[in-house]
């Protein structure tokens, strides 16, 4: 696929996802190897302390893994396994996770993702944020049989 | 405090999460050290193959790590960090999170946890289910000063 | 495989490795997708404070969870990914690891391993020992063309 | 500690590791939230397919994850926890573990380690390297009673 149909396919995924649309996320970004999927702050996404609840971000760690090793693989792909450390509370108007394919072979791709949080307005020129996860996993492809793993 | 007590005190964690209410869980068990948080498949929480989406399965996870260790350490705790292995893909009437401290210190539980689909009404009477996912991690106490991590 | 072959499969693979013979473990247990190492602890095996390294008790989860992962899978097996949860300081005359197949598909077993201390004499009679770490992990089988990942 | 205070102390703890110098291990680069840890390949390093051990490319992460944590957190650290993934077969004369703090508080540091292999005399020139497993973990202060978790 070319960088464009790979985009497409890519943001073809994300929209046909039930839950991302549920949870109001949104696919911002992708490139060959890389993806950022973004969501806003509300009150049902939050815990019981007010932040942004880990189900959350733990959502926005896997499907941007997902999406980053998708790109890398160059097709449909689930994610296997990731681990997450959340760092600090997710507070902030909006949630940004960024993912990239660190090493990629045949069958998979390994990547990490970096989930920041941000003030309105400032997630694009406050590229940088105020991380409160990192994360590590593996994506691998989705051959004919998908016989075990998520599609998160 | 006692068993009574940490029961209620887990069930008002649990209610005062909007996420949860959000995606319709339930916490239909706790012990000491152990927590059992349910989900209803619908429509809603899938990903584009129709699966349960990973970010559902990881919430699962997350929330009932959380509060096994919680319940290990005796009041209110945070996800400091976990991995999760999705092994099958998730589909199924019911979802179903078992959560179990497996060693506890002062300050900290390493838990783990299994997740399970089950069909209607099967979820008690099929209490092994087909295991969809397997998630280990670390739960810390939330001092008076939570500086850092996720209250997931 | 018969139980036997598998088993005989087993320990060839182990005694074919320099460096668990260079650290003086053992194989000492072997089953359907169950693997159990065992080492000495000595004194060039230890960390600045006088605990077993973290290195030594990773290599055990390591390769634990290999041996139960190829046991389950029937063959030759690689460790794709694990992560390990140190939870007590490893101190203590012999040092176990116990993984086990969690849930096992066509191409992959995620195990679990339990890695426990003992006094001397005490690792077959007290068989929970202490527990000293956690660890869980994707196993993966070794095909023809093992493009990616470790044979630890 | 000012810089060259932690630059000493940190050395001064590798060399008070048994294990490290077992293995020939050398901490070749500290800095600011930093650690760089090599070992050479011999046979006693490696697995049954002359690859280098897993448990030698995790004492590598491990111990790299730690200094890096030790070294940002400004003192003794622990790893709570770790995980690794391992992209490809660890072969080569040297190989390289280089960690860093992603995010520190005041009593954490989250770390990613990447592990690379090179030829002799390529590990400086050929600053990249292969990648071969890539890490991330949880290093903690190690307080006046350091009553759970490794020094690794």
């Amino acid at each position: 696929m070319t960088t464009d149909e790979l985009t497409a396919f890519a943001h073809g995924v994300f929209d046909a996802q039930p839950f991302s649309g549920f949870l109001g996320a949104e696919l911002t970004g992708v490139g060959p190897g890389t993806a950022e999927i973004r969501v806003r702050n509300r009150p049902e996404l939050r815990q019981q302390h007010g932040f942004l609840h880990g189900g959350v971000v733990s959502y926005l760690a896997d499907n941007a893994l997902t999406f980053a090793g998708g790109l890398a693989l160059g097709g449909d792909a689930l994610t296997a396994e990731y681990k997450i450390n959340y760092a600090k509370p997710a507070v902030g108007d909006v949630i940004v996770a960024r993912a990239e394919a660190v090493v990629t072979t045949r069958r998979q791709a390994i990547c990490r993702c970096t989930i920041t949080v941000h003030r309105d307005g400032a997630a694009d020129g406050d590229a940088e944020g105020r991380v409160v996860a990192v994360a590590q996993g593996t994506i691998v492809t989705a051959g004919p049989a998908p016989a075990a793993a998520d599609a998160g």
